[in-house]
């Protein structure tokens, strides 16, 4: 099945039956989100793979409740950091000498333009840089967890500084962006499961000049 | 080949041949970043594609005069709307009514909802917002050009407000975020060609609680 197919299989469940996903998908999830396109390399993000049915339904009303939180089998927290340190930038461009088998005097160039981007930025605009090297992650999971064909429910509706407090992030220098849950379509109780997926024709959705 | 062997294959080439990718590959990238997943399906992002070598050449200083963008075949234009009415929110509620072929007037809950997403919003998180959304294509649109083995080039480092301009984005209500080069890799003359992919292991990636 191309990637076309997946996508357009592939819709925002809101509710899930519960059946557990195999670890085996959910790893290709994250490690699609791992090696999703990110700015010089530097991954400004982590995420957070939450099991643990009882952790979860302590996060639903902290997600308004959506029945997904608790229906999915496993909910993955996107985090963009924070901030990040010179140090942060040595020990990135360090991991790449190290892989690459090269002197990290070598990347004095990389160590420049990644420090440069990152602290010639003013928080805001740095943070809100990271948030959107979330999103490209958050997209290719979306895209990764479609072509395995296990169910997913993006979700940006939640209180962020409440679910950062709760699961001890703040402290880890994260700020929970967005939530994923994974699991599998409840297409007797979802009320899209069976809708007809609704997009901008192409030719509005491609501008011409 | 799976996704993930996909996004292994993939990197952010910065040289490319000028070979022509062929249109029913460059379809499969803007049909992806239209399928794309997106906060209430609206899609507050436009794309534009821009194949004159011309342009294209003209382009070129607006983006610090990188090669890719010449050397691509075809220079994808993610954009931001700047913002959204609710001539445009009512436009989105029609289209899924006759989409789905029910009355609009049973879709009162999509708009309140989509309408209170957007005007609830100070213009500066909306706009935010909105290019997240882009961001989700963008990343959507990254995964299928690699699964379709078509090189891409994304790129964040452009004035913006210069291509908007020199475009007439602006006077369309768009913001150019990001573009997505397309084409296929100078393996002689791009020196990323053949390095190691570079990610965060998985254990420092996935961080737990």
């Amino acid at each position: 099945m191309s990637i076309l197919d997946s996508l357009k299989w592939r819709y925002a469940v809101k509710r899930m039956t519960g059946e557990k996903v195999a670890q085996e998908k959910v790893d290709v999830v994250v490690e699609a989100a791992r090696h999703a396109a990110t700015s010089i390399g530097l991954q400004p993000f982590s995420v957070i793979v939450i099991e643990d049915p009882e952790l979860r339904k302590q996060i639903a009303p902290i997600a308004f409740n959506q029945p997904q939180i608790t229906e999915s089998s496993h909910l993955l927290v996107f985090a963009a950091w924070a901030d990040m340190t010179e140090a942060q930038v040595d020990e990135f461009v360090q991991h790449v000498a190290n892989e690459r088998g090269i002197p990290v005097a070598n990347l004095k160039g990389l160590k420049d333009m990644a420090w440069g981007a990152v602290s010639g930025k003013t928080p805001e605009h740095r943070y809100e840089w990271f948030v959107r090297q979330t999103y490209i992650a958050f997209g290719t999971a979306i895209a990764a967890a479609a072509t395995e064909r296990i169910d997913a429910s993006p979700m940006e509706g939640f209180n962020g500084p409440a679910l950062d407090a709760f699961l001890g992030l703040d402290k880890k220098g994260l700020r929970a962006v967005t939530l994923l849950a994974l699991g599998h379509r409840d297409e007797a109780n979802d009320m899209f499961a069976n809708a007809k997926k609704v997009r901008r024709p192409r030719e509005k959705f491609e501008v011409k000049l």
